[in-house]
């Protein structure tokens, strides 16, 4: 079992969903302040140490990508999923932004093309993967084949019905191992795999909704189509618990993060890839003594200029 | 055990490596005239059967692509393998010749450019599947990452160190394993996936070298280097039975083609390609009625046209 243990002061040790057992998301709170021992701290004080954590977070991850592009060893690759309104963009904005954009990218999937279409459903995906040195975060991803097509089935109308299967479960189980073991060969290959559920109540979207139709500045961000998400809320719990079940492994955990509050979601997802990063066997590249000579010969001839 | 059988008079049904054992290539004759029965014809007798199965396959390959472009359901994927001069490129011009070149690609991959290096092994050949409808031919394949990389380990030198494991049997496995894995999920998102391995003896490639040297517009055809690669015979022929052991599969058969005699050879691969297109669940799109009287309304018209 790999230990995610973020700094801030709760026993958050186990939001990495467990490989041996089935996933249910009610074992997981949503609410951070479940998490114990935050509750003897004031609300304003959990939002100073998360703050901290953030800024701490961010400062180790600056050092670590940079080390990371240095020595091109390793590919970062960053899975955010979650239910509409969850957080995804915000935290990539709060949690990658003193990250250098050459060798950082967002990666958003809209409706397939008739291309993609006409591959099979990890090929888009597999285009754009970060190269050695760089980080990736797919805003929705691959999963999306697991989760809005499992609830939607429809959306596969453009596949061939003898491929469909009926959505059997067999068809589903398939997608899930392909996915696995996909992950499975980028680990071997180099990447990082690191997947964040941010992970709200049905409570917590229907305020978040309600403040984008209240709020005339976040009304761009609302669409009918959101409110009928909604009415699929326990359709896509299960998928989730069965997309997370059946791909949370070592070498591509699931982090499920409190996401209530969005603060300590930043917090967390901040701190767990600082430190997966600086976990990764990676240093500047060595300089050779012959390397360092030339480097002396250059500075003498800079200084010899007239 | 899925059974291949070419048209040609011989025992040919076992050209399918087994799924359930170990390949031993001498157990597959590179010689076709060992697979009985061809015996009692001349030599002339046999090309006369080869050339008459060869035509009769182009043409009903010829109808078989049509039908696969026009329904757009299923992809095909044709990887040819072979120690140097077992003739791929020969294969390629004789059994595709008849194919529409709109719906027919041959890909060559050749040393691995950085950007490709900086990417999971797989990742170059991914880009370069066939869509729905297509038929695509890797002329060496991903596969050349378990044969020539596996004999020249030096080649990996662009990887990181730590990846490359010192290129220990599990190393090797995992790499059989993602391999087999990917093309799992290729067949189940709706790819053909056929494999052929072109087998010539050691003599019979001397016998070609020899006529490379000795013909002269043949001499730009060879370089010292395929001299050199010659002295890894037994390396290669191991990791072939390695590879094809760990490989073939009912989703992703290989084929060991006796190919000491070209036309022969070619015979049998445009055979069993026709045939495993032709076994594909493909028809024209169905015309409803609907769009027959819209065609007839245009009939009327085009005619009316001044």
């Amino acid at each position: 079992m790999l230990i995610i243990e973020p700094k801030l002061p709760g026993k958050f040790s186990e939001i990495t969903a467990r490989f041996d057992k089935k996933t249910r998301l009610d074992d997981y709170p949503a609410n951070a302040y479940k998490y114990a021992e935050l509750d003897k701290y004031s609300k304003k004080e959990v939002h100073e140490i998360a703050e901290d954590v953030l800024d701490k977070s961010r400062l180790s991850l600056e050092t670590a990508q940079d080390k990371l592009w240095a020595s091109k060893k390793y590919g970062v690759l960053i899975v955010l999923q979650g239910m509409d309104t969850a957080g995804k963009d915000g935290t990539i904005r709060h949690v990658m932004s003193g990250v250098n954009p050459q060798g950082c990218r967002v990666q958003c999937f809209k409706t397939p093309t008739t291309e993609e279409h006409a591959h099979d459903f990890l090929w888009r995906y597999g285009k754009v993967l970060p190269e050695r040195g760089e980080i990736v975060i797919f805003n929705r991803s691959h999963y999306e084949d697991v989760l809005a097509v499992k609830v939607h089935p429809e959306y596969m109308e453009a596949l061939p019905k003898e491929l469909v299967d009926d959505c059997s479960p067999e068809f589903w189980q398939n997608r899930y191992q392909d996915i696995s073991a996909w992950e499975r060969h980028l680990a071997r290959n180099g990447v990082l795999v690191l997947k964040f559920f941010l992970h709200i109540s049905k409570n917590e979207q229907k305020r978040r909704l309600l403040e984008r139709i209240d709020i005339e500045e976040k009304n761009w961000k609302i669409s009918p189509a959101d409110l009928k998400e909604r009415t699929f809320w326990d359709q896509y719990t299960t998928a989730f618990e069965d997309a997370i079940t059946n791909t949370s492994r070592m070498f591509a955990p699931w982090i499920i993060v409190p996401a209530n509050d969005k603060k300590i979601a930043r917090a967390i997802v901040a701190d767990v890839i600082a430190k997966a990063i600086d976990n990764l066997d990676i240093e500047y590249p060595e300089v050779s003594q012959a390397q360092k000579d030339s480097l002396q010969e250059a500075r003498r001839q800079l200084e010899s200029e007239q």
